[in-house]
């Protein structure tokens, strides 16, 4: 039996309409609060949304759980900002068109400052979707200047750069007292070998892509040890039919499977020890969030992952795990 | 008006049974001869599978149509080469499970030499699909010393890397004298950006994969101007239904657009004048063929590429091209 505290997912989708009531159970039914990302269409802008996508989620779940809001970067007033800060986590920062529903993300860099400064000064944390343009498998390792450049000039202003999947990305948490990471499943599972290195698997296409072994290495080693990193899951969900289409869609529904996977893979890397502060405490600590009461329990005993929840092909379909969360 | 005489495809898949029916034809209408790869199931590893194999391609086309047939790399006794070579072509070499119906590769290329030594003494070439164990994007780079021994170790070897990707490939050209490539169109025109950059691509998913920005610049610049370098599609057709499926069959199905689209890029390359050498005349002086009749004729007139040919969906379905083969 393994017990974990107010376990947190740090970084999830959880869609609207049909798609939120499908998938918001599963990740309620394992976490005790989660980050909910704003990337909705029409993006998430203003207090009013949050609160009615707050409800919405809220209706959507059974179990007891806190959704962690964000709002969508663009320029916010301070007004503004100050009126929002008591219902959100952070603020959003996608470049545009870098991942679903991020055509409303940011283009030009150097237009963030002003907003920066106001949520530094009143301590806002900013959740960065880091890949600037070029080439795929260097979209990361591209973008990580303008990070620097913001964890060195906004010393007051908390940065987590989601979903990291390079090396590169996981050496810069050392180089700034500011600057977090989350790490989702998949990116300690996967390498761009499992996406396209035998026959091409549409269900492990995601954004950011998987990257090397090497990167891999580096993600799983701060899994472990490394106190700025924290679970994230990126769950995103698709319909099958839009996985499995000439046009396949970025993104792994994980939120089904993410806590037994991760005591899996702990297991596995005799660091099941550190899976409480992965997937909590060290978020708690980067987030100044105090844990909740909510306790998650899993068993050591095998089940098979569905092929399908409803419409949605989960991570890992198929797959026998040997933990599995109980009630 | 853009006449290419004798125009060859130094690589193509044409199946077997229903699917040959469907695609060999187009090959045969915009090209004179082409290089026929032995990896059926089972494999073509008889002289007497060779002649069944040739008359049942000949059968399938209309059109003037030169196979130039392939023994799939095994242990071949001096006796059964010098039976099969006024029939075959050349010999490829498939590392085992490095693409479409290679199981039956060679694992260990340490166990080819004795056939190498028999196919330089017989003057028969070697064709290799260069690709090696591990990570998907270096697999191409793991594998160049291997190449590297042999060229060096069997100076009357011909040895032809196929579908070479990568622009450290290119550059072994210029080390040995017995060593060609040939390029595909698709490596000409896509890299990995196209593949999984944007939204995932099952339609550009190939063995070897597309690789960085500078590795098809590399081979640009290598199909208009390097002597050793020529052309060869590696058309490759699958099902829609295999392509577009949780676990997509890697091959792009080319044919039908092949000259027209190295028009175009030739064209655009301000190269229209070099077509001709790509497409025929290095590739005759690789292999020492003499150049067929056989004259193709283009006219710059604009055509949408059909979304569907019978099962199988195109390469650039659904484009614009602005050449077009006439009959």
């Amino acid at each position: 039996m393994l017990i974990l505290r107010s376990p947190l997912d740090m970084h999830v989708h959880l869609r609207q309409g049909d798609m939120l009531s499908l998938v918001a159970p599963h990740t309620a039914k394992d976490f005790a609060a989660a980050v909910v990302m704003p990337n909705l269409t029409p993006p998430v802008t203003s207090l009013e949304q949050i609160l009615a996508y707050r409800t919405s989620i809220i209706d959507a779940v059974r179990h007891p759980f806190t959704p962690l809001m964000t709002l969508f970067f663009r320029a916010y007033s301070k007004p503004e900002l100050e009126a929002a800060k008591p219902h959100i986590i952070g603020v959003k920062l996608y470049p545009a068109g870098m991942t679903t529903n991020s055509e409303a993300g940011l283009a030009d860099m150097a237009e963030a400052r002003a907003t920066l400064s106001v949520m530094e000064e009143l301590d806002i944390p900013l959740l960065i979707h880091g890949e600037g343009c070029g080439f795929v498998m260097d979209r990361e390792a591209v973008f990580l200047p303008v990070v620097e450049d913001w964890a060195r000039s906004f010393t007051g202003l908390r940065i987590i750069l989601e979903h990291v999947t390079t090396r590169a990305a996981v050496e810069l948490l050392d180089r700034f007292d500011n600057l977090f990471a989350t790490i989702t499943l998949h990116h300690l599972l996967i390498t761009l070998d499992d996406v396209l290195g035998g026959l091409m698997r549409p269900h492990l296409f995601c954004k950011p892509v998987a990257k090397r072994p090497e990167d891999r290495d580096a993600l799983r080693a701060a899994a472990l040890d490394h106190p700025k990193a924290f679970f994230g899951s990126d769950t995103a969900p698709h319909p099958r039919e839009a996985k499995e289409a000439p046009g396949c869609a970025a993104g792994i529904f994980s939120a089904p499977v993410a806590l037994p996977a991760l005591a899996g893979l702990f297991e596995e890397l005799n660091g099941l020890d550190r899976l409480q502060a992965f997937v909590s405490d060290r978020a708690c600590a980067a987030y100044g969030l105090v844990p909740l009461a909510r306790e998650v329990r899993l068993e050591r005993r095998a089940w098979t992952v569905p092929e399908r929840i409803g419409s949605v092909v989960p991570y890992l379909a198929g797959q026998i795990l040997n933990w599995q969360v109980v009630d």
